[in-house]
C-alpha cells in the first residue's frame, strides 16, 4: 500500500495502464530557398489544424465540465496566434535552411529555454504551455498519430507522471476507472477537471513509491483518502469491492429523496436550490432534486465569444431558465467577471491582486451601458417566472443605490417601449465581502434579500487565496470569525424581515447543516450533486437539536474545536439512523 | 490655468525647464572576427559600469526615501544579470559582425518588440524596464554624458512627458522647485518617490493642455489640488507667494510643539509614536516629536542583501534603536515579507493574489528557523529598552499560540546559554485582517496589546487593492464598516484590559483624530511628518467634544456623511482657534 493525496473522490479497482511519454524523433532535414514557401505553408497548415483540434477539445470539455475548466486551452490558442512564435520559426527556416518540423522543434526549444532561464514562475508556466502546444504542432508536421489510450481492453486505472489538461481531455470515463499521477496537486487544473468528470484521482504518490508501477498490475485506489494498493491480497480486494458497492448503492438510494419535501422532523422547511451557469446545468440540478435556482451565474453567457451578448440573446436564455423552473424561484446574479474570470474581448489591465480588483458590480457600475443591457434582459424575463436580481461584491449602501438607479432607468425605458416586466422584482445582494457583513443592518434596509457567498467572504476575512497552495491549509471554513459573520448577517436580515440564504461552498458541506438550521436561514443554494445528500441528512435532523449544537459552538475559540463538535453531532445522528 | 492631478503636496513658483528626451544616434559600425573578444569585453564593461551606477542610485535613494521605494531598481539589476540578454547581444555581434553598441541597440529593440507583441501588461512592463536599462548601457558604450539638469541656473520647475524612477533619482531638491508631468498617476512609483522627497508634483496635465509648455515660462503649481498656472498675472503670483510663505511659516511653527506633552485640554494623554524602518528614520522621528516607536518594520534588515541576516546583526540594530529611545517604548514587528515585499534570496512562488498569499506570520510559522533567529535577537535587545514584540497578519488564536511556542523555545535556549532578556516582554498582534477584528475578544485573551493596521484591514474589508488605479476610488478609510471594526477592536481590548493603538495611515489623518479620542485608544503610530500636525490639533481638541462627534458618526450610512461630519468638526475647531 502506498499513500498519495486524494484529489477526486471514489474507489476504483482494476488493472494498471502506464501512459507512454509524448516525444518524437525529429530528423534534421534541410531545405532549399525554393522550398521556403512550401515549408511556411506547412507550418501554417499545422497551426490551423492544431487550432481546430484545440478548439474541439475545448468545446467538448465545456459540455462535460463547464466553461471555467475548458478555458485553460485559451492560452494554447493564444500561442499559436502569436506573431513572435511564427517569426522565430520562419527565421530558422530562412537563415538555417531547415525544414518546417526542425524549425518548429528548435523554436520551441528556444522559447522554452529562454522562459525557463528568466527564472520566474509566470514564465515557467508559459514555457510549459509552449511545450504542450508545440508538441501538438510537431505531431501534425511529422504526421504521427495521437497517443491514444486503449479502448479495446478492459477498463483500466491510468498511471502517469503528470497529466496535462490536454491529455485529461481525451480520457473516456468508460475506459478509465481511475487515475494515479506521480506528481500533481489537488488544486491543479487537472485535478479540478477529474472532479468535474467524476473520475477517482490520487496524485503525488512519487514520494512513497519504492518501485515504479508497471502496466498490468492490479490496483485499488481510493480518491477520498489517497490510498493506493498495488497487487493487494484477496481480502483487501473484497473489502474494497464491498465499499465500492456500498457507495454505488448509497448513490442509488439518495435518488429516492429527490421527490421528498426538504423539511426537518420538527417542521423546519429549508429551500434547497442549485447554483447553475447554463440551461444544461439546470436539467442536472432538477434531476438532482433542486427546488429552484439560488444562483444563476450569468458569466457563461459572456464567455467563449467575441463580443458582449446582446439584450435579446440574454433575454432568451433567462426566459428559458425561468420557464423551465415553472414558477420556482430563479435568482439571477448580474455579471461577475474580473478576478480569475476574464473575457477575451474585454481587457482588464494586468492587476497585482485581481481578487481585490476591478470586478463584478465595480465593472457594472463603471460600464453602465453593459449593466443596463443585462438588467433590461432580466426585467423582460421576469414575467416568465419568479425572477429575482442579485448584485455581486457589494460593499456599501452607495453601490446598491447606484445600481438601483440603473435598474430604474431600465424600467423607465421598458415602460416607454411598452414592454412588460415584473415591477416588483425582488432585489438582493451577495454578502461576500467583510464590509457587507459589518454593515448588514444598513444594507438590509436597501434590498429584499441576502445571499451569503461563503467562498469569497472567507477569502477576504482570512486574507487567504484558497487557490494558493502554499497557504490553502489556512482556508478554513469553520473559522470562528466566519461563523460569527454568518450569524451577524442572518440576524440583520431577520431583524429587518428580509430573506437570507447561503450560496457558497459551505452550503453543500454536510457538517455545516446544524448551523443553517439553528440560525433558521431560508434557503441553501449549492452544486447539484450536494443537494440530495444534504436533503437526506435534513430529513432526520431536528432544528431544536441544532440550536443546542450552536450554543456549544459559540464557546469555541478555534476551528478544530468547532469541527470536532460538528463531527461528533454527525456521528451521533449516524448512530441514531443506524439504530432506528 | 490648467488642471492636473495633485500627486505630491506643496506650492512651487518659478521658471519652467522642459526635460529633453533621452535618445541617441547609434552609427551602424561593423567589426571583424578578430574584434569579437574586444566587443564582448566592451559589453561586459558597460554592464559592470551600469550595475555599479544603478546600485549607487539605489543606495542614495534608500538614504532619502527608504528601502521600499529604492527597490524598483532591482528589476534593472536583474536584467543586466540575465544570460538571455547577454546571449542575444553576443549572437548579434558574432552572426552579423556588428559593434557592441549596435548589438546592444538591436537586442533592446528585439526584446522590447517581442515583449510588446506578447500583448500582456506584465510583459509590457518588462519591456519598459529593458528599455530603461538598455539606454543606460548604450550611454556607456557610446560614451555620451548623463543627461543632467542645469545646476547653475535659478531653481526651476521641471516639465517632462513622464519621469522614470531613474530620472527622478537624479533630481536635486535644491534645484528643482516642483515637477509637472504630462502623463502619470498618483500611485506610480515616481509619485511615491516625489512625496518621499517632498517635491511638489502635478501629474496628468496632458488632457487640459492646449499648447505645450516651453522652457522659461513662469509657472505656479499646487501639488495639493493639481492646479498649474502658466505665465500667471501678478496678483495670482503674489497670492500664491503668500500661500507659500504661510505654509513655510506653519511648518516652522509646528516645530514648537515637538517639546509639548500630547494631551487634550481635558487631560486625555495620547501616545504619538513613529513608524520607522531604520535607525536613520528614528532620528528624523525623534526630531519630529515622536515619543517612542509604535511600529519598527524589520523588513529593511532583510532587504538589499544576499542572505538572511544573522542573529548578531539583527541584535545590534534592535539594541541600537532601543538604546537610542532611552526607555521609551519600541514595538518590533516580526518579519513582514511577502505580498508586495520580496527578498532577492528567498523565492516565493509566483502568486495570483500576493496580498492574500504566503506572507508575514505565515512565513515565520512555516520557517521557524528564521523566526526563532529573529525572536532571539529581539529578546536579547529587550534588556536595553522597553522592547515589545508584535506578530503581523494574525488571523487566529492558533497562530498566536504557535508563535508563542517558538518564542518560548527561544527563551529556553537563551536561559540555557545564560544570556539575559526581559522575561516579561509584552507580546502583541497587528489587527489588520477582518477575522482578527471579528474574534478580537478571543485574541485579547492571548496577548498584551493590539495595534490596528488600518491599511491592510481596509483592503481586505472592502476587497480593494489600493494600488490598483481602476478601483482606488473605492479605497475609503471612512467607510462605516471600518469605523465599526475599529470600535469592536478597541472595545475588545478595553474589556480585557490590554493596550490598543493604531498604526495604519489613518492614524496620521487629521480628520480621524476625534475617532481615536472618543474611543480612548492608547496611542497612535504614524509617519514622522504627521506627528506634529496631529499633536497641534490634539492640544486644542477636547475628548468630550469628540465623543459627541462620534455619537453622530454612528448614525451615518455612507462614508460621505461621515467625512462631512468630521470635516465640519475640523472647520469648527479651526474657527475657534482663529477666534481665540
Amino acid at each position: 500500500m502506498i499513500q498519495g493525496i486524494g484529489a477526486s473522490m471514489g474507489i476504483a479497482i482494476g488493472k494498471s495502464f502506464v501512459l507512454p511519454n509524448w516525444e518524437w524523433e525529429v530528423p534534421d532535414n534541410k531545405v532549399d530557398v525554393a522550398d521556403f514557401a512550401r515549408e511556411f505553408e506547412r507550418v501554417y497548415e499545422g497551426i490551423r489544424t492544431s487550432k481546430f483540434e484545440i478548439q474541439q477539445i475545448k468545446d467538448e470539455l465545456r459540455e462535460v465540465v463547464g466553461s471555467d475548466e475548458s478555458q485553460i486551452f485559451d492560452a494554447h490558442l493564444a500561442i499559436l496566434d502569436d506573431p513572435v512564435f511564427m517569426n522565430e520559426i520562419q527565421g530558422i527556416i530562412q537563415r538555417q535552411y531547415k525544414a518546417a518540423e526542425v524549425a518548429v522543434k528548435e523554436a520551441i526549444d528556444h522559447f522554452v529555454t529562454m522562459f525557463d532561464l528568466l527564472d520566474d514562475d509566470y514564465m515557467k508556466e508559459r514555457a510549459l504551455d509552449i511545450k504542450d502546444v508545440g508538441n501538438r504542432l510537431l505531431k501534425h508536421l511529422l504526421g504521427v498519430p495521437e497517443v491514444t489510450l486503449p479502448s479495446d481492453t478492459q477498463p483500466f486505472i491510468l498511471i502517469a507522471k503528470e497529466l496535462s489538461p490536454s491529455q485529461l481531455a481525451h480520457i473516456n470515463p468508460d475506459h478509465v476507472l481511475g487515475i494515479v499521477t506521480l506528481a500533481g496537486s489537488i488544486t491543479s487544473h487537472s485535478s479540478i477537471m477529474a472532479r468535474a468528470l467524476g473520475v477517482p484521482l490520487v496524485v503525488g504518490v512519487e514520494a512513497s513509491l519504492t518501485e515504479p508501477i508497471v502496466t498490468g498490475q492490479t490496483l485499488i485506489i481510493d480518491g477520498s483518502d489517497g490510498t493506493v494498493y498495488i497487487d493487494p491480497k484477496e481480502d483487501i480486494i473484497s473489502l474494497y469491492n464491498e465499499l465500492h458497492d456500498r457507495q454505488t448503492e448509497a448513490k442509488r438510494k439518495l435518488q429516492h429523496f429527490a421527490e421528498c419535501n426538504a423539511e426537518t422532523p420538527d417542521g423546519k422547511f429549508l429551500r434547497l436550490e442549485a447554483n447553475i451557469s447554463s440551461l444544461k446545468e439546470l436539467e442536472i440540478a432538477l434531476a438532482g432534486g433542486a427546488t429552484g435556482v439560488g444562483l444563476f451565474r450569468t458569466e457563461f453567457l459572456y464567455m467563449d465569444r467575441s463580443r458582449f451578448p446582446k439584450e435579446e440573446e440574454q433575454y432568451e436564455v433567462y426566459r428559458s431558465v425561468a420557464e423551465r423552473l415553472g414558477g420556482e424561484p430563479l435568482v439571477i446574479r448580474t455579471l461577475d467577471i474580473g478576478g480569475d474570470k476574464q473575457l477575451d474581448y474585454f481587457e482588464i489591465p494586468e492587476e497585482d491582486n485581481p481578487f481585490l480588483g476591478y470586478r463584478a458590480i465595480r465593472i457594472s457600475l463603471d460600464r453602465k451601458d453593459l449593466f443596463k443591457t443585462q438588467l433590461r434582459a432580466i426585467l423582460r424575463a421576469s414575467i416568465h417566472g419568479a425572477v429575482k436580481v442579485m448584485y455581486p461584491l457589494v460593499t456599501s449602501v452607495d453601490e446598491i443605490r447606484a445600481a438601483n438607479v440603473v435598474l430604474a432607468e431600465a424600467m423607465r425605458e421598458l415602460d416607454a417601449e411598452g414592454i412588460p416586466y415584473d415591477r416588483n422584482i425582488p432585489i438582493g445582494v451577495m454578502i461576500e465581502v467583510p464590509a457587507a457583513v459589518i454593515i448588514a443592518d444598513l444594507l438590509a434596509q436597501e434590498v429584499d434579500f441576502f445571499s451569503i457567498g461563503t467562498n469569497d467572504l472567507l477569502q477576504f476575512t482570512l486574507a487567504v487565496d484558497r487557490m494558493n497552495e502554499e497557504i490553502s491549509h489556512l482556508y478554513d471554513p469553520f473559522h470562528p470569525a466566519l461563523l460569527r459573520m454568518i450569524k451577524t448577517t442572518v440576524e440583520a436580515a431577520k431583524e429587518r424581515g428580509i430573506k437570507v440564504g447561503v450560496c457558497g461552498e459551505l452550503a453543500g458541506d454536510m457538517r455545516a447543516l446544524p448551523i443553517w438550521l439553528s440560525l433558521d436561514v431560508d434557503g441553501l443554494s449549492m452544486s447539484a450533486h450536494s443537494i440530495l445528500p444534504i436533503k437526506e441528512r435534513l430529513l432526520s435532523t431536528r432544528q431544536d437539536e441544532c440550536r443546542e449544537v450552536w450554543r456549544n459552538l459559540q464557546q469555541c475559540r478555534t476551528s478544530s474545536e468547532i469541527i470536532g463538535k460538528l463531527e461528533a453531532f454527525m456521528e451521533l445522528k449516524d448512530e441514531q439512523t443506524a439504530n432506528g
